[in-house]
């Protein structure tokens, strides 16, 4: 194809906004090229289904060259980007390497934040990528194992203790998970330790889970998580996290296996773009997701900032891909010589699942929970898997688990049989 | 249950051997300690597809104590033994902890190794663990991301050759799996590198392939290597492996990319047991699998070694199968106060495959190569996977690759950007 000369976009990141972004441009008259440190993109709403081993990791992941192989336009490059050099147009990579770019679309998202507590990350691992979340899967698995091997009935509680900290859907998927495990999935399998004893634990700092959904739905998910076995404590901030357990003002719970899911932090790049970032980090992007005084800039996703009607678009997965699709749609509007439209959030509603048949979903003016929000979640999540194999695979392994309360993925890898440190 | 009387088993290793010894042993007046230094359970024949991506971890493995939860007089140890104490019939664990027995049986199996040259471990890694397969895929999906980047043809030329050494039929397996996956899987995928251009070459330092083999299956299968594109160099050990390649008697080969399958060693654990030892590390048995002067320990599968008519026992997983059961079987006639029969391998004949429709087959009086020895491998192997959802998703993944030419596990997971090293 004669492509040299067309104008070059460079996406960095390969979640869903920077591959909507990818894919909008499949027609456009550019050449694309895609950075991403990992060779895949992930599912990331199912990511807690591979740590609780319920799903392996190519069923939420796929290769982005893979994805992308029928779109001649577009090339993946497995790097990572270390910093933006906006007055020239390039981006330098770890390796050394620096791309030059006609228009720039940011989309290297979000990472677990410890919010100053950065000594805390050893002991509660939180959950953004594969790696981590077979760390995390280690980690719950070695914590029964080892409750099997210790004799002490005081340090064997402290393995079957479960801590996840933050009560927003991520925390409350992994509670009510942990929960299935130890009362269902585990049961006949230990001969000296009781699985079932296990507590789990579910800190919230703010007065509720869910902030993000109608009080009423807080409700529910506390009582569903509540039936389910989960111990949910909101209100009290964690003051210590280290190898023995966590303060929780002044009350020490003994746990070795604590989960992070308090919070999220912008990718650092934001801050080599030299402009207003917000107090997460993110950036304060215009109307049209652009870069203020670089038009040929956008940056979407986790790392975009942007108020719609006085709230912030939430870091979801539906907006990330609205903002990737919006992206593509400007570079072809300027490549036309048009002005872009701003971008507008569509908002279908909220969903968070909490484990076996229990769920809450905010459709606007319908909301339900228990069972119909669950069997509606999961429907709605094998839709958006990305390709036939994935969706078919998924739905066996759920009806499996769902019928036989196994959870297939329960393999420890690592070198490490970490919960160690 | 009234069992605390009980003899106790304890068996160490839960592969083919100590899994099948725990399971012959189901019904008899034992306690049973089995343990393991993983969870799980592999089908090791298999390995290599998790290695290659065609497989997920938990197709092929499954944990060790859901396999034997309904067996109430087993109990599974997560745990590494160090050393076995014959006279106190003791064995000791790596955290120290010890347990004492009536009954041994060591299924420690083997490692890889070699054979005097550990350094080059750090550039040839082996295949006989998930841990091993999750970085040979790492490897091998990486050196085609890495030629994607490079722009000098040399440099990209050492990132598309693959060397596999020895050519057993692990090796056999990797080689011609890795022409299918740069020939066909990778096809379209890449904009400046072509994995089709890539060399796969499978270096033997014996006669020929398969030594194990009739010469006549032999040379078919190296003619079914050619046909898949791997270039079979046998007759020449491999002198050097380094970070930039290997030599070959005189010659040099640059590849990045250079897989170990040219042999094993017995676990270490042969060593304490303070017996003659054969040259590859393993137990000289009795005819029973007894330890010589010490009736009641059993040494089993590929730690065991076994003349029968004047030819060793082989190391694979039937073998293994059938020392276990005749090993639950020694245990239980020595507690009726009987002599233990001696054991003998029946051996049902030799399979391997090479790729797509390639393999060969030596049952006996039958010979089979090329498709139909390929339909018949897959059946077997699909027919002694534990649990029916392993059969099941492995069938499925099998026929989507089979008609997709992809593998769906191409996902790269681990701190390092491996390859690098």
């Amino acid at each position: 194809m004669q492509t040299e000369n067309y104008p070059h976009v460079v996406i960095i990141g390969g979640g869903f906004g920077g591959l909507w972004a990818a894919r909008g441009l499949a027609t456009a008259k550019v050449r694309i090229s895609l950075i991403d440190r990992v060779n895949h993109h992930l599912f990331q709403p199912l990511l807690y289904q591979v740590a609780t081993a319920g799903l392996s990791m190519p069923d939420i992941a796929a290769p982005l060259r893979h994805i992308l192989r029928r779109q001649a336009n577009a090339t993946v490059l497995l790097n990572e980007v270390s910093a933006i050099d906006k007055a020239n147009r390039r981006v330098r990579c770890v390796d050394g390497s620096e791309l030059a770019y006609d228009f720039l679309i940011v989309a290297s998202g979000a990472r677990h934040a410890y919010f100053g507590h950065d000594d805390w990350a050893e002991f509660a691992p939180g959950l953004k990528t594969l790696d981590d979340a077979l760390v995390i899967r280690r980690r719950v698995l070695t914590a029964f194992e080892r409750a099997e091997a210790e004799t002490d009935e005081t340090r064997r509680a402290a393995w079957l203790n479960f801590v996840v900290i933050g009560g927003g859907p991520t925390g409350v998927e992994l509670a009510g998970t942990l929960a299935e495990i130890a009362r269902h999935t585990l049961r006949r399998e230990f001969r000296r330790s009781n699985p079932a004893a296990a507590r789990v634990l579910l800190v919230e700092a703010g007065p509720r889970v869910l902030s993000a959904l109608p009080e009423e739905l807080s409700a529910k998910a506390t009582r569903q998580l509540q039936r389910l076995g989960v111990e949910v404590h909101t209100g009290k901030p964690v003051t210590a996290v280290d190898a023995q357990g966590i303060a929780l003002g002044e009350q020490r719970i003994a746990a070795h296996t604590v989960l992070w899911a308090a919070g999220v932090a912008a990718s650092p790049l934001g801050r080599s773009l030299d402009v207003p970032l917000d107090k997460a980090g993110r950036v304060v992007v215009e109307d049209d997701l652009s870069l203020p005084g670089n038009p040929e800039i956008l940056v979407i996703g986790d790392l975009a900032s942007k108020q719609q009607d006085g709230r912030p678009v939430p870091g979801v997965a539906p907006a990330a891909k609205q903002m990737g699709t919006h992206a593509a749609r400007a570079i072809r509007q300027r490549l036309r010589g048009e002005t872009p439209a701003a971008f507008r959030y569509s908002d279908a509603g909220s969903l968070a699942t909490i484990g076996r048949m229990a769920a809450v979903a905010d459709l606007g003016r319908i909301r339900l929970s228990g069972i119909v929000a669950w069997w509606f979640w999961l429907f709605i999540h094998v839709l958006f898997l990305i390709g036939f194999r994935s969706r078919l695979i998924v739905l066996i392994n759920w009806s499996w688990s769902y019928w036989t309360y196994q959870r297939h993925a329960r393999i420890i890898v690592g070198q490490k049989h970490a919960g160690d440190g």
